[in-house]
């Protein structure tokens, strides 16, 4: 254990390594899921300051876990994690103790709740704010098959800032089955919560609304005859009461569900009194527990936001283990855009929930006034920008890839069928690592390439983000830059920052044999496969495409004809993706190499593991080029001696 | 006016005719604006009986939209108009009045707002539940400038039901921005509501949130000491009235709103009255208006989801002009979904707040409990349907193509990543005429083709949607199938549904000199080609591809050898679409035809217009599958006498 610092101490009992399934819960007594509380606390911190992961949020729900596995039986019941990084202790309780240290590693357990993983694992999740539908799904089968087995969500305050959450509740709301809620408030999505519902459940509502409902009621009391000043007295101290009772389940009682709460999250006895009682409710149930995040690890309760996901840490000093050797892609973005907004009074940033992901904690502080958190809202978020939009202003939205999914039909309307100059700034594009297939931002290529109007581009290192940065905020229309995640090539960074003609590619080295091109990261790995080959007395031509969308169609025409065989390569799937726009000009262009090789993702889900794994995994990485150019070369040499014969 | 039914005779008093500005209204007195407004609807009932369009949501409207335009100045402050299928009384009041007839027709006036059409429109709208999020980043970006203009966002209450509308209130209420948010409460958005929301707007609380509160109120007035019987009886009744002013605006309170209304959304003196008040409070304000969908034309009043969107009609009788030849895809395909329901009771059917749109109706009686009306709400329809199959049961999410893109990361992630057995019937797949760009479901098949697990198929004609509904039913995984809007073929209807096989095509017709590919609709289009090419002694393969994805390879790369030269066709963008899948498979095979042509959208948004006009102009009908034949022919009888020289 390192000397965490655990506030109690009472750790290595032992009950943990007998559990190989929830059910024995029921035989331990109070103390001793008390003294299994801790070991859970730390055996995650122990595991977590190995692999990295989701530390705090899993800290903090360790009774509600308990609690919960203790009155349900997760084998018939179902109990749902929404996003699902807060769930190690679960995989703890549900069989997976003895694995627990294969945590997010390639072909261990996955750092997310996956139903093909254990059976306890009712939902699969990743992104926020599925709970909630996924379990009315599951309640209203088994209200048709007769079943009496209860379907719980878990849902964090910050998911429920996604619409979806609101629009899961409203559809339960009316449905009125049997589904227990469970509203994990610990007054943070990833950052500090943002949001009016945000203040409203931390019941801040001592602001305008709480001042608004009073004075309302005052009106009425005063208003009612016959009332003495005495009792007017006791009324208003009991409508003080009834009003700080009735806040915070108001809104959900609107929406038809019963409130319970709140409660103390980490109270055990509280938790499971309250379970069981749930549990014999009928129709929609919304119990409110407060838990602390990075619960009983005080350098994570300090600082729930770093310790949120973390890479390997020291225990004793909390300090991260992994020494990045180079500046990462969204600290550089981040800088930049503070560069930009320093001189254009146009430029806006705004994020979904992710101000520190996204590198924009600079910026916020630098220009509070054009900083932008719009909670987990990606729907919002874009067309929040459109609007900023149609006023004159430059709003950069910042957003993992994979997030921006959420809002495709947004993007598509609001933005490029109105032509408005919003950017985004796809940080996590391509492989992420350990986060796994819900967090591989490798389909933002294909579709985004779809749409019209937008111009869809990728650096080949981190100051080349810099100036693609530039050339977004300068291009008068809709346009993405997309980056990968992790730390950038450990390139110079220029001063001064310029933007790039639309649309062009460059050359980074010419050859005769063939040519490889490549996009965003993969051009680095092109190179490094085409002085390789060079080792072989092969020369590769190697082309930054830098734009999928509008693509550089003379100059990979040229080379590709100079050299008559081409390889793409990207991180992104090859369904549609830059190998095909490649592809699809040389048929506009009615030419057809003498060969043609698109490297990329096929189709299957990437699974989670490192970077470079998974890059290797899916042969997109140098010694991947390399094969497919050696390939490419004999086999042709081949055909031509097969034709000389 | 053929005689159209409208309750107030006053027409024709020629108000309309003379205004080009809204600024006009201004000069009109309270009796010359209340004739207006019935000239309006006249003009409305009688332009849309001619060119087809969106009825009662219009005519509901029309005071709201005069007391907007009177208290506000549009040129300065910005009124959006959520989904935008209301906006006729602002076309117009804001200089259209004299284009109205050209109504969603090619090359005129667009059916929804847009923003190159007139400076009037704020905001481009199409689907809902966008617009207090732009209005929102208006009002952000008004502040930044500090300038005084208002901005207000017209949304209905069934657009109220989607998340994104929630998530942009949410954010609205934090920032405290002056915004104005208008809710058009006609308890319907385009069949009636569903949801918890819904009844609560429509303050049918005595149901069982009223009874809760009021038992609360009970029991705390019972706890206060010293209350005698009658000023309890006093008392009691107050807390009614209370209760009765609270409960529709808490919601929007708890969110940070100033709440005002109901107001009788059809009172024109009480609406600008509104509108004045609310134009000089701070921060953000919901105003609750209760209009009439189809006020002013009875027959709509009665029956306001069959006059929502209508095609050409008599005035008088309210019936329909278009008499469709051939039964409708959509009729098909929610016949054969009832029949599969019948004999396997684990068929689900859900829809998002298109019951009659998608053809659910028969289904709906027929199967009350196993179907799900969801309101708008994708994202939740998908996940809830995921949901429903982790637990055995085969939903079916109908849905037309363009509103499915709102739930491309959970198809993405809680169906296809799991792998769960959903089934997608995406109506409205291709080109869909007058609704326009944002109605065309012209990227379904590059975005979904990107995603592992996923079968997508698109019938020929309507007896083959059955089959394929069977097909995808039996599938057991993540499947779609995609067809038109409108009328099928006249193709006989099998009685008996047969699966198909996953990924086969079938070859329609052989030929020697090329083959065309075609997928959906464009699979008889390909035929009526091949046969005009074969009057000029041209033989023209046709495969029916049947499968995007898993494609045929054996049968397309088969009949591309036989013939070298391939054209494909589909109903769908260029990029990374059908062809695209074909092209990959020649570069996965080796196999380079001698020529290749992909008809299909190029890079562009297709505009509004009749379907057949629309697909002339996309390049895609059978004139432009026999152009694109002979040039491909022409051009390599060239090259090969080339060759000869």
């Amino acid at each position: 254990m390192k000397g965490a610092k655990l506030k109690n101490k009472v750790v290595g009992s032992g009950h943990l390594s007998g559990i190989e399934a929830p059910g024995q819960l029921k035989d331990l007594s109070s103390q001793q899921l008390l003294e299994l509380a801790d070991e859970i606390r730390a055996r995650i911190i122990s595991t977590v300051a190995e692999t990295g992961g989701h530390l705090a949020p899993s800290l903090g729900v360790v009774e509600l876990c308990l609690a919960l596995h203790y009155v349900f039986d997760a084998g018939h019941d179902r109990i749902i994690w929404d996003v699902g990084h807060q769930a190690y202790a679960h995989k703890l309780l549900t069989g997976r103790q003895k694995e627990f240290d294969t945590l997010r590693q390639y072909g261990g357990l996955s750092g997310f709740p996956k139903r093909s993983e254990s059976k306890y694992d009712a939902f699969g999740t990743g992104h926020s704010s599925t709970s909630i539908s996924a379990g009315l799904g599951i309640a209203v089968a088994n209200h048709l098959k007769g079943s009496q087995a209860k379907t719980i969500a878990v849902i964090g305050d910050g998911s429920m800032t996604a619409g979806m959450a609101f629009e899961g509740l409203n559809h339960a709301g009316d449905l009125a089955r049997n589904l227990i809620v469970v509203l994990n408030d610990n007054e943070m999505s990833i950052s500090p919560n943002v949001g009016a519902l945000s203040s409203f459940l931390s019941r801040k509502l001592s602001g305008k609304t709480l001042t608004y409902l009073k004075r309302e009621m005052e009106d009425f009391l005063n208003s009612v005859p016959g009332i003495g000043p005495n009792i007017l007295q006791v009324l208003r101290r009991s409508v003080d009461s009834l009003i700080s009772f009735f806040t915070p389940g108001m809104l959900f009682q609107a929406l038809e569900f019963k409130y319970i709460g709140p409660i103390n999250g980490h109270r055990l006895d509280k938790l499971i009194e309250t379970f069981q009682i749930a549990g014999n409710l009928e129709g929609p149930v919304l119990i409110h527990v407060l838990t602390k995040k990075g619960k009983g690890y005080e350098l994570a309760e300090k600082d729930p936001t770093r310790f949120h996901g973390v890479g390997a840490f020291d225990v004793t000093s909390g300090k991260s283990l992994e020494q990045p050797v180079n500046v990462s892609y969204t600290k550089v973005f981040g800088r930049a855009l503070k560069k930009l907004a320093d001189v254009d009074p146009k430029v806006i940033a705004i994020t979904a929930a992710m101000p520190q992901g996204t590198g924009l904690d600079g910026f916020a502080e630098a220009h509070r006034d054009r900083f932008f958190d719009v909670g987990i809202a990606e729907q919002h978020a874009v067309t929040f920008a459109a609007g900023l939009a149609t006023e004159g202003f430059k709003p950069v939205v910042a957003v993992y890839s994979t997030f921006l999914q959420r809002a495709f039909d947004q993007l598509l309307h609001d933005v490029c069928l109105q032509n408005l100059p919003v950017v985004f700034a796809m940080d996590r594009g391509g492989i992420v690592g350990e986060d796994g297939p819900t967090h591989h931002g490798v389909f933002d290529l294909s579709y985004l390439r779809t749409v019209p109007n937008f111009v869809l581009m990728a650096p080949k290192d981190e100051n080349e983000l810099q100036h693609m940065l530039k050339t977004a905020v300068d291009h008068g229309g809709p346009v993405a830059v997309r980056y990968p995640r992790g730390e950038g090539a450990g390139v110079k960074l220029d001063e001064e920052l310029k933007s790039l003609e639309i649309g062009k590619g460059e050359l980074l080295r010419p050859g005769k044999d063939l040519l490889i091109v490549g996009i965003g990261s993969t051009v680095q790995t092109a190179m490094e496969a085409a002085e390789r080959l060079d080792a072989q007395g092969i020369e590769a031509a190697v082309i930054n495409a830098r734009f999928v969308k509008p693509l550089d169609n003379e100059l990979i025409l040229t080379w590709a004809k100079k050299t008559g065989m081409v390889i793409t390569v990207e991180e992104n799937m090859l369904q549609g993706g830059f190998g095909s726009a490649v592809l699809e000009m040389f048929e506009e262009e009615s030419f057809f190499p003498q060969a043609l090789k698109r490297l990329g993702i096929c189709d299957f889900f990437v699974p989670h593991g490192n970077q470079a794994l998974l890059r290797n995994l899916c042969g997109i990485d140098s010694e991947a080029i390399e094969r497919a150019a050696l390939k490419m070369l004999n086999y042709n040499h081949g055909q031509v001696l097969r034709a000389l014969r």
